[in-house]
Parts: structure tokens; C-alpha cells; sequence
């Protein structure tokens, strides 16, 4: 965790968060006050990076439950699950979100009464951030020895504390080796099209004074092949059983041309971010956001009026292209 | 070619292009009166795309030679050639820009007087450009044989009548299919940093009336992987004898993809760009642009201030991943 940025904080009565579609010209925080204006921060990508949503989602659901009035229980915790349906449905991708969901309706229906649901609630939302931040703190220092003094290190787009609300996972892995003072070379990938690298990554690494070199998504083919790279690591959305991961569009193209090219390809998750319930990769939803977002760049059109434009959110690596997944509990090969 | 816009015409004493940078927002045409315009508008990409550059350096050749004023034969051809190094040195990677050169410099010191140099210089590259045209014609009609009725074609960068002064190479294919009344679907990537996907295919797929999508090059694995993607197709800039290819950043990650999804992937391109001269693509000068068009996009800045970033403008892809080549004398597997 940096000192000096705050990604999601619990106020007691709302969340503070860093509005990331602003950066990194910009440096505003936003006080949502009420769990609709969560949802909004989720859809809108205020907040994003699957950890930071799954912790964003937990304190919106709280702030849904502060505003319950009825003191029926049943009233009550029907009301709740209002609240946590319209946060499950901002983004349909990552594991995170329906974990967190899953964990704080288990401790609404667990507690015996509305006090105690409310008191148990909260609780459960501040454990998930805590979890989190603990989770990415060793997922940094694990992760952290697989990389050697020199490495060239790729990644895509942004896995840093703003994606996680503690120390990120690739970009903190990065991050970790840095601070031990090895001596790195990052190729962040501006991840079009709503450029995290260019925008979030690179704002990170920047601060953290990490030596890196933005590329476009392109370009990541010529490094590989032409270029020493010794590692690329990203983050994930939704891993299943076999493997087969979730993550932004970009990182199976990625994960390919790294195997041609016998570079090892390594996802850096916590736990939340493994579906239990999913064998494969195929059942996963990919989001599928606005055409806007590709016909245009920096809020101007680039392409011409009238035109059709697909824009999947993530897309799936296969597990088999998968080095080792970088989790707080070590690092496997296959989960 | 189109019947209503002119990538490259011959006005007899001036150059008329279309500025390619300013579309597809705005249609403007240019007249350059002298050579160092010429050479201003291929370095400034006004003029670009392999064909064309190398018609457009042959022009501007005869406009730095209208301006000669010596009556000496062997100041003239000094002259001239201080004139062809300018042109020749607008861009490193092209094979049409030298051959263009190579092929004015023979006629200018084949001549045995001025006059008759003039009239050389201006007659082949009037010559250039009709076999540019004509090389084109063939290769779109050798190529539409290959594209079947119901196909999806993935496209990158622009390869069109606005690369090429003539009929285009990759896109030229697709085009003639369409007119033929096959019904293709294309899937054009934007060809991040400067878009010609997204700015220059789209505005001619659009006015061909082609059904296409226009996806963020990052999506390229996601549509091979999950989509039915039936080819491959791209220009290039640049072919060794055996095969490998040089052309906009991003097609090498294309070829990897479609071959690790067993796609066709073809190159489209006359024999101007095939360089007989090259045994492999490792000699290949990979021209790196301005760090300005990675960390910005549309003019305004996305990265933040201080960073570095990469622009290798090209990249080459290994001959064993090109299924064929599609030339102007028919499809070879390789040169």
C-alpha cells in the first residue's frame, strides 16, 4: 500500500474513493453516500480492478443496510437483498464482486436479529478489505522472489494498489521487487480501450519511481520476440477450476505470444478470485461494455459516425498457457 | 480504386494527395508545388502505406527535378540525386520507397542528356504508378478468389485504395469479395498509436459499403479465439527471400494468434515489396516514431508527463506463419 493515495475508505456512514477515470490528470475523491452511488462508481469505473470492486461492493451493501428503516426481520433482510442484487449486477465478470455478495448475505441470514445482522455485516465488509490487503501483501512477497536482479518484466493493465485497496497483485509483485531493490525494467501495456496502463499503471509506477516503458497493446508481440522480456505478469478477473482465467481483453493474446516466445506467463490473484464452482473457463460472462468506449479515445471520435464496434471487457487464457498463479497461500501450477 | 477520392494524383506540376491524417473527420486535399513538401507529407504520414509512399517519393522526385536549373549534365545528375536521398530518407522501412528511388536513379543516369533524363524520370514514375495500379487490380482479384461466401475476414492497419494510389492490397481483397456479392464480415483493428484501422478502414470499409466491426487491437485473440474467424489478411512493408515480413506493429501477435487458432493468415502485397536483396527480416531497420503518439491519443495527453515509452512503428513476422502471399503474378506459399 502506497501512502500517499487511497483507493476505497470506509468513512463510517460512506466510502471514499479516487476517481480512477480521472487520473491521471486528476487526483479527485469521491464520498458516495449511499449504495446506489456505489453501484454507479462500480458501472462507471471509479472504482475498478476486481479486488477493489469485490471491497467497493461490500461497503455499498452497508451503506444500503444503514438506510433500512423496518424493524421487521424478515422486512429487513428482504430489503437486504434488495441492496446486494443491485450491487451483484454492476459488473458481471469478476469472482470478487459475487464473493463478497455471497459472504455478507451469509452473515445477513446468519445473525438472530436486525442489530446483530447490521453489527455482522459491517464486520464481514471490513474483514473482506482486511483480507484483501493482507492477501495482496504476501501475494507481493511471494510473487516478488520468482523475479531476478535485471529482469524485464511485462504486464497489462492495472493490477496496483488501486486495483485491490492494498498492495495490488502483478503490479504489486513488481512493485515488492523494486523496493528490495532489484533492478527491473516494466513494459506496461497501455491496455485500450480504456487505457489503465497508460492512465493507472503508469501513474503507479511513476510514484514508485519503478523504471518502465508504456507501449500499446500491438507492441507487445515485437518485446516478446525481440526484446529480453523475462516474465510476464498479470491480474484476473474469475479463475476456474482448470485454470482457464478471466482478465481483461488483451491477456490471452498475450499469454500466446509469451508461450511462442517461451517466456513464462504468470497470474498474480488472491483466493477471491478462484470460482470454486466453475470447472472451465467457458461459462465465464464477458462483459461486453459500450462501442463508445473504441470509437472514441480521450472522449473524442476517432472513427467514422455510423459505424458498428464490438468492445468485450475480458477475455479467457486457457490454463495450460499458465506458468503459475501467484495466490496468498503460495504458488501453484494449476488450482 | 474509388471513383470518389484520390490518394495520389499527378497534376503535372504539383502533387495532389488527400491528408490522411485529418480523416475521417475531414476530407482535405493538398497540393505539394516542391520535393521537400513531397518528403514533408510521407515523414508527417500524410501520404502513407507501402504503395503509396513509394508512387508518392517517385513524384516528388520529378518535382525536386522541374526545379533543376543547370544546363551541365554532371551538376544536374548531383543535383538530382541530393533530390532522390531526400525522398529516400523520408522513411526506413518501406521496400516500395526504394525501389521507387532505385528504379528513378537507373532512368536518370541511363539517359544521355538532360532533357532526355527529364522526360526518363517523369515517364517511369508514371510508369511506378500505373503498375502500382495495376499490380493492385490483380492482386484484389487473384485474392477475392480465395474469400468464400459467409466468411469473416480480421484486417490491421489501412491497406486500401489509401495506401496504395490504386485498388489496396489486403483491403483491396476484401473490397473486391464484397463486390462481388460475397457476404464477408470484417473485423478491422484500430492499428493503435495512429488509428489507421479505426480512422482510415473504417471510412473505407464504410464507403464501400462493407459490413465490418471495428475492435481495439487488444481483441484480435478474443475474436480468433471465440469468434469464427475464416482469414487473416494484411499488407506489408517490407518481404525478405524467405519470407518474412515486416509490417505495422501488431501483425506479428496476429499471425501468432491465428496460427495458435489454426486461421489462414495471408499477405497482400505487389512485388515492389518484396526485396530481393534480404535474405531474412533481421536486417530489416525498424523505423521507431515519436514516444508523443503512444502517450497521447486524439492530440491530448493519456499517460502521464515525464514517462518513456516505445514506438517501433513495424514489427516482422517469421515467413513460416504466412499461409500465403497474395502478388500481383499469384498466390505463393513462399517468395
Amino acid at each position: 500500500m502506497t501512502g500517499n493515495y487511497k483507493t476505497v475508505e470506509w468513512l463510517g456512514d460512506r466510502l471514499l474513493i479516487i476517481d480512477q477515470t480521472r487520473l491521471p490528470q486528476h487526483e479527485t475523491y469521491l464520498e458516495l453516500a449511499d449504495h446506489h452511488q456505489v453501484a454507479e462508481a462500480i458501472r462507471s469505473l471509479w472504482v475498478r480492478g476486481a479486488p477493489a470492486i469485490g471491497v467497493a461492493a461490500a461497503y455499498g451493501i452497508v451503506l444500503g443496510v444503514q438506510k433500512i428503516e423496518s424493524r421487521d426481520h424478515k422486512e429487513f433482510l428482504k430489503q437486504y437483498h434488495t441492496v446486494a442484487e443491485e450491487l451483484a449486477g454492476t459488473r458481471p465478470t469478476a469472482r470478487n464482486l459475487f464473493m463478497a455478495v455471497e459472504r455478507l448475505n451469509a452473515a445477513a441470514e446468519a445473525a438472530a436479529d436486525i442489530l446483530t445482522a447490521r453489527n455482522a455485516i459491517l464486520a464481514e465488509a471490513e474483514k473482506i478489505q482486511a483480507e484483501e490487503i493482507e492477501a495482496t501483501r504476501k501475494i507481493a512477497e511471494l510473487g516478488a522472489d520468482l523475479i531476478n536482479d535485471g529482469d524485464t518484466i511485462m504486464t497489462h493493465c492495472n493490477t496496483g494498489p488501486l486495483a485491490t485497496t492494498g498492495y495490488g497483485t502483478a503490479l504489486g509483485v513488481i512493485i515488492e521487487a523494486h523496493r528490495r531493490g532489484k533492478r527491473i525494467q516494466v513494459l506496461a501495456t497501455e491496455t485500450r480501450p480504456l487505457c489503465q496502463g497508460a492512465r493507472l499503471t503508469a501513474w503507479e509506477l511513476k510514484k514508485e519511481h519503478v523504471p518502465f516503458r508504456l507501449i500499446t497493446d500491438s507492441m507487445a508481440g515485437y518485446f516478446l520476440k525481440e526484446a529480453r522480456v523475462d516474465m510476464v505478469i498479470t491480474g484476473a478477473d474469475r479463475i476456474a477450476k482448470n485454470g482457464d482465467t478471466a482478465n481483461k481483453i488483451g491477456t490471452y493474446g498475450l499469454a500466446v505470444l509469451a508461450a511462442a516466445n517461451k517466456v513464462p506467463f504468470y497470474i498474480a490473484a488472491p483466493s477471491s478470485t478462484f470460482d470454486p464452482e466453475l470447472p472451465t473457463g467457458d461459462d465465464i460472462i464477458i462483459e461486453e461494455r459500450s462501442p463508445d468506449e473504441v470509437t472514441h479515445q480521450n472522449g473524442k471520435r476517432v472513427a467514422p459516425e455510423g459505424i458498428e464496434a464490438c468492445n468485450p471487457a475480458f477475455d479467457v487464457t486457457p490454463g495450460g498457457y499458465i506458468t503459475g498463479f501467484i495466490t496468498e497461500t503460495g504458488i501453484r501450477k494449476l488450482p
